[in-house]
């Protein structure tokens, strides 16, 4: 089924204890359309980039069958451009540079064709611009939101806005529990489902995710990766791999969501095992489906007597 | 099968922000040989305690059938005794006083009849008295032990001479950081089974647990909690219910381990639901049964195509 995505797309510069990628392709459009690409067509994108951009990667979202009909390119300006470092733990990461440049003006217009989109995911931006998308949508089935720290201290009350009108909300750990003031992070989601979305899920990194469906819990485990060489976009190829396998089944019952979920955190593990969008820019079916399945090992136990 | 378990048993005072119980049952052999007392029969016990300990409590271990005759009664003596104090969030407690009275002059003798026993727990004490035990044992198909970061840094030489003799070493997070010295748990995990053990099993509170079975892995998730009243005695439980149920099935498969740790995390819930051991007390197969049935909901998910 049709899905549309809407977020930033940017030239970044990263720098890890591992290494240094430099102006390479990122921003929560970029990560979330091309792990959905994996899933289903077409994926929709709407985004802004400057005249910059290089042009065999506007050529790579269209090998992927991403539809770039709603991406605006402004010839004259720049695209946005984040440099960040991380620390020898990749817990901590500092913003070096944050250029926003044309993405200061982005306003987000859905293309007509675009608009009856089944599934819309908003990838992390300003809630003020989620909402503007959300309000030109015909009817969607279902609407994913993604957020970070950022927005929770800086645009809570326009944030708590979109909770009212989207069904599934995305976060990690330390947002959720600085969103709703709950330290255990159970009753965190019950706060955040009570702000709006009945469905919410909890990332938490080597931990793994919480899928919190109305009053269901599904607990999913994390990849043992033993080492993470950059974790940009992992956040965004999960929520681009859930809502890929989601629109591909069109299939929004518990059930279908816990194996979407499964399979966000299959595409994560492989964005943060290389450095950029390298990790999943050039992933197979096969490669995919088997580590959803070493997933399946990894949590499954067979029933017991007392 | 016949389970053998060595450890403290102490009159604890407990504090957390909800309460306080004083003088309450504790240590670490109690709260193992009562949670492994509600999957096998018989729990032997070998411990020492002073002659203020209450009779009441001898009487209640005896209804759980747990073998009393390795425990020494030094009538002249006092229990080790244990004030802890746990602050807001319940991760950092502080020991307000620590007196070991008999414990102090503990020599873990195994009664003839105990030796030939099949399974081997060895609570959370010093580990030259863990040796001690080992060595005057006749062949034990398994042997599992627990530890404290008090022991890691303190006694880590000892330490690492017990893990050349276990099979089963269970420690929690931050233990398995500090005596690997890797920030990462699954290369935390493999390093550790370098030094003997070739299964680890890694408690991460909230987090759950993961199972390294030589090459292979297991994540269990954590029971939703919404509070916790008293984390004393949760790791202790987790190892109880675990050895309880390998000693009742007799088998010790990756398969039936994967079980035995859904096991041990069950009685770990129920411990910190209420002080002390007063969570564990007095469980049913029913109620652990059905809790067991739970963690199978939250981790479970179907095949899924691609």
């Amino acid at each position: 089924m049709s899905l549309l995505v809407v977020g930033s797309l940017a030239l970044d510069t990263i720098e890890t204890p591992f290494g240094k990628a430099e102006r390479t392709l990122g921003g929560s459009a970029t990560f979330i359309s091309v792990a959905a690409s994996y899933f289903t067509q077409p994926v929709r994108l709407v985004g802004v980039v400057g005249g910059d951009f290089p042009k065999k990667e506007l050529e790579y979202f269209e090998e992927r069958e991403i539809d770039l009909e709603g991406l605006q390119i402004v010839e004259d300006g720049k695209t946005f451009h984040w440099h960040g470092k991380y620390d020898y733990d990749l817990n901590n990461r500092e913003s070096i540079t944050t250029e926003l440049n044309v993405f200061a003006d982005f306003d987000p217009i859905i293309p007509d064709t675009f608009r009856k989109s089944r599934y819309l995911c908003l990838g992390n931006i300003n809630p003020e611009l989620q909402k503007k998308v959300y309000l030109q949508m015909e009817n969607p089935k279902l609407i994913v939101a993604d957020t970070m720290n950022f927005w929770i201290s800086g645009k809570k009350e326009a944030l708590i806005d979109v909770l009212q009108h989207i069904n599934v909300f995305i976060l990690n750990d330390s947002e959720a529990r600085e969103l709703s003031k709950e330290a255990n992070l159970f009753k965190a989601a019950k706060k955040i489902q009570s702000y709006g979305p009945k469905i919410v899920i909890i990332k938490k990194g080597e931990h793994g995710a919480l899928l919190f469906y109305e009053d269901e819990l599904f607990s999913a485990p994390a990849y043992p990766l033993e080492s993470i060489y950059d974790p940009t976009g992992a956040g965004d190829s999960f929520a681009g791999g859930f809502i890929g396998y989601i629109a591909k089944t069109d299939d929004i019952s518990f059930e279908n969501m816990k194996r979407a979920v499964i399979f966000g955190s299959t595409i994560a593990s492989f964005c943060v095992e290389k450095f950029s969008l390298d990790g999943t820019r050039d992933l197979s079916h096969l490669v995919i489906k088997d580590r959803f399945n070493e997933f399946t090992r990894f949590s499954a136990f067979e029933p017991a007597e007392l």
